[in-house]
This record gives structure tokens, sequence and C-alpha cells, in this order.
């Protein structure tokens, strides 16, 4: 009976952050000026990069991206509703950062199901999850020359790597995947939520030869 | 009688395209004061990276440009004729721009006709078409860190777009692969020329809060 | 009774490229200030990215770092004790610079004998040692937004490459693969050791209308 509920699911999830993740790649594209074309172009890579790495490593090929068209349809949306509307995407200043963190929280949960539905073992299936959110966002900060997210933002990959775990967790206790799939969600989104909002953070190496400087503060 | 045409098709288009796209890659190289090792690696790079990713998405494994030793000798070949003669690459400011066009054109038809061969769906053969043309430049522009052209230049995923576009109507109408790949990587290019030459664009989004500046100009 | 040699030899060779490159990448996360999870990440990606992508291209799908617990375990290792203990590798100023040194003498050497057992043609067997042993690099050095390695250090392909082919021949000519790997491991150390410590370099090409300049200093 959970198999019938992890088809649909899992669409949902993968399409949802891809949706979120490609309007955090047309706000950046847009804030770096691109055209309509760079936009749509910035949306698809940061909305697909990570979901399709996901597949090519656990041989789901052609990857879900590639193989339907909802993946691109969604991604284009997307750039569209960011490049004619973009003043209300713009508007909130830290508009690439949440959506950011929505969209981790998607994929990071989406990433794990998929994971354990091709058989991988259990802490593989967490960590490729983790490795499915932060792609989307690495690729796209790479693209425009910043340095990714996940090594500049707090709590980035321990965020995606906990939600994932919960889901692995939950799969391993037999619960209710749609029950561990929204805690997952919920716990990487509040991690990334408290860093963002309430700078919560893990401790960082003292430089060498000298007192350790504060983090780089976020940047939009 | 057309699957008799499209495997020497294929196979012309990809190693036109990887040496072409050699050359801008190790223009690029050159440009930057590689040794001739880096002039290599970054020739194979650029004339590679679009269809290895493309053969690795459409499950073509393992990729033609590592199963045989063609690609590899085209793009070594490339990066010994920039690297010794260079003065007359680099005579012509911009090499790697036009290089890179007609690279694009090459790539973007011969990523659809391969995809469709290995049975995807019309519209996202014509993705992965676009994929395969803008994939090399991507990587060799990253690996120099330079912003990648596909989001410095105009009209360029649209003309790779446009040229998969035509090979996938062709391949819908029953035309002959060789004339609508002709027809799709001319319009590729032509869209391509226009837009170095005389400034053909689509708009921009208008920068939040002012007035949209001029497009940053395409560099070499 | 050569198979029975290569599959732990493999294993070997695989685990120790990637806990010797997984330090240089955590290493290179300290000298950036990275959080732990940085460290983490930067550590996960150098270690594994090059024997990744070489999965990925013969068809060992999922990749070993993926299939069991051993690589990140390793890899979570490597980033632990430069974090905890960094002052003892930062001492050392070029630590990054010969920990990549000894990681990709394994990874030529690892990346050419799996290319092999995967039936790849000895010369592609070669080639894809080579793109294993420098695709960590390049990943970390990407993501810290750094000149890749390979396009800034002398004798880095070169020595990968005939580090690769070492084994490549001692294939063909049906030697001990324990040999041959040692003796390619070692060559591709020697050649980036002279390069380092003794200034070996290949000739680079002469920037257009004017003298060459000196290649630029290799940093730490």
């Amino acid at each position: 009976m959970n198999t019938n509920v992890i088809g649909p699911l899992l669409v949902t999830l993968d399409l949802g952050g891809t949706f979120v993740f490609a309007l955090s790649g047309a706000a950046a594209a847009v804030r770096h000026r691109l055209d309509i074309f760079g936009v749509m172009v910035l949306a698809f890579a940061a909305g697909n990069a990570g979901g399709m790495t996901r597949d090519l490593l656990i041989g789901a090929v052609p990857p879900a991206a590639i193989a339907s068209g909802y993946y691109v349809s969604v991604s284009v949306l997307a750039g569209a509703i960011v490049f004619f509307w973009h003043p209300l995407v713009t508007r909130f200043k830290h508009s690439v950062q949440w959506l950011d963190a929505i969209g981790l929280a998607f994929f990071a949960v989406a990433g794990a199901e998929k994971a354990l539905e091709y058989g991988l073992i259990p802490p593989m299936a967490a960590l490729l999850g983790m490795l499915t959110g932060i792609g989307g966002g690495m690729l796209r900060d790479m693209l425009v020359r910043e340095i990714p997210v996940v090594l500049r933002a707090d709590l980035y990959a321990l965020a995606a790597l906990a939600g994932a775990l919960v889901v692995v967790a939950g799969y391993a206790l037999q619960l209710s995947p749609v029950a561990s799939t929204a805690a997952g969600g919920l716990l990487c989104f509040a991690l990334r939520y408290g860093a963002i909002r309430h700078g919560w953070r893990v401790p960082s190496a003292r430089a060498p030869g000298g007192a350790a400087k504060g983090k780089e503060q976020e940047k939009q």
C-alpha cells in the first residue's frame, strides 16, 4: 500500500523542488541582468541539476527531468514568472535565499525517497538526499560565479542531511512515507530558517596563526 | 534507408563539433597562457563536455568520446594546431566566439539527432540538443573562470534550441535527416551570426528599482 | 590469478586516493574558513568527484562511492582530521599541493585499472585514468573559485596520463598489476614532485603579440 503512495508523492516533491529552485535560479539571473534565455537556462539548471545528478548516480536513466516534459515546463513557468513579475520576487531582498531553503527541503526528502526506492542502503540514501538538495544551488552559484551556497551559508548541508535522515529513519521504522517526508522536509527548512533568521551555526575552524574571524555574512 | 544515413551523419557532426569546440577551448587556454597540457585539457573539455553529458543522460554508456579514440584524437589535433599556430587563430580577435558559434550549430543538431535515435520524446530531444550545444562552452568558461557564454552572449541558448527544433520537426515530418540537419545547423549559426554582428537580442529583465542598463558587451 | 589481485588492489587505491584528496579538500576549506559542514562537503567533493565521474562514464552504476559506505566514511574521517587538527596540516604551507600530488597518483592508476576491467580499449583506459586523477582537484578548486590546479600547475595532466599509461602498458604486456600500479603511481608522483620542487615544466604558448611571460607561480 505504501508503494501506491510513494510514486505520486515523489513526483510531487520533485516537481515542487524543481519549481522553487527554478524560481531561485531565475531570481539570481535577473539580479545579474541576464536576458530571458539566460533566465530560462539558470532556472532549468538550478531546478534540475540536483535531480539529474541523483538519477544518473542511482542509474535512473534517462533522468526524470529528461524523460518527461513536466520538469522543463515547470522550470520555464518559474522562469517566466520571475522574468515578467520579478519586481514582486525581488522586492523581498532575500528571495533567493528563502526559495533556496524551501527547495532544499523538497529535494532532500525526494532524493532520499527515490534512492531508497532504487535499493541503495539507508545511509547512502540519506547522503544522496543531501546531494540532491545541494546540487541545484551549487550549479546555480557556480554559473554566476558566486561561492556556492553550500559552502557559504550556515547549516546548509547539515539541514539537507537531517531532513534526508528523517526519511530514511521513517523507512527503516516502516512509518508512513507521507509523515516521515513531511517531518524531514520541515526539519530541513526549520534548520535553515534558524540559520538565516537567528544565526544558528556550527563551529568554523580557526584560521591558522590567528583568531577565527567571523564567518562571512550570508548574502542574499 | 534513413537509418543508413543517420549513423555516419551523426559521427560527422559529432566529430565536427568536437573539433571546432576543441579549437575554441584551446584558443581560450592560449589566451590564458596555459602550458601545452592545459591547452590539451581545455581543448578536450570544451570539445567533449556537451556530448559526454548528452550520452550519460540518454544512457549511451560508455559515451562515444570514451568508447573510441577518434574524439580524443580530434581534440588533441585541435589543441596542437592552436598551440603551434595560435598567431593564426588569435589574429582574428573574436576567434573563440566564432568557433563557438560553429560548434554550437554542430552540436545542437547532433544532440537532437542522437536523442531521437535513443527514443526520447521529440520536445525532450530538442532540449537535449540544446544542452549538448551549450555544455562545452559552459565548462570551458567555468574552468577559466569566465561567465559562461550561454549566460553572457545574446541568442545563445535560443539559437541552439531553434536549430535542434528544426531537426526534431524534420524527424516528425519524416523529411531527409541530412536536409533537416543542414537547415537546423544553418539556422543556429545564423542566429548567433546576427547576434554577434548585428546585435540581435531578446529582452532583458529591468533591474529592480532602476532602468535596465545595456547588457554586458560580449567579450571575445 | 591476476583477477584475484585486482579487486582488493583497486579498492585500496581508490580509498587511498579518496582519503588523500579528501584531506586536500578539507585543507582548502579550512583555508577558506568554512564551517565544519563546508569542510565535510569539500572533503567529499574532492575525494569522490574523480571516481564518481569515472564510474558514470564506464557504466559502473551506482558508483562505488555511493554503493558502499566506505568512501563517505573515509571522506568524513579526513574532514574531521583536518578540522580538529588542522594546525598540523596547515603548518606545512603547501599541504594542499602535496596531498593533491599523492591523490593524483592514486587515482590515475586506479582509474586506468578500473577502466581496463570494464573493457575499455587501452588508450581510452589511460585517458580515463587521467580524468579520474584530475576530477577531484578540479571540482575542489571550482567550488572555492580558484583556477583549477590542472590548468594552473605544471606537469599535472601529463603526470596523471604518464602514470595511467604505465598501468595500461603493464596490462598489455601482462605484467603483474601490483608492479605496474606501483610503477605508474611513482612515476606520476615523481613528475609532480619535480614540477613542484625543481620547476620542471612543459612549454607555454607565447602570448599573441608579445614575449611569453613567466607562467603564473603555483600557489599553495
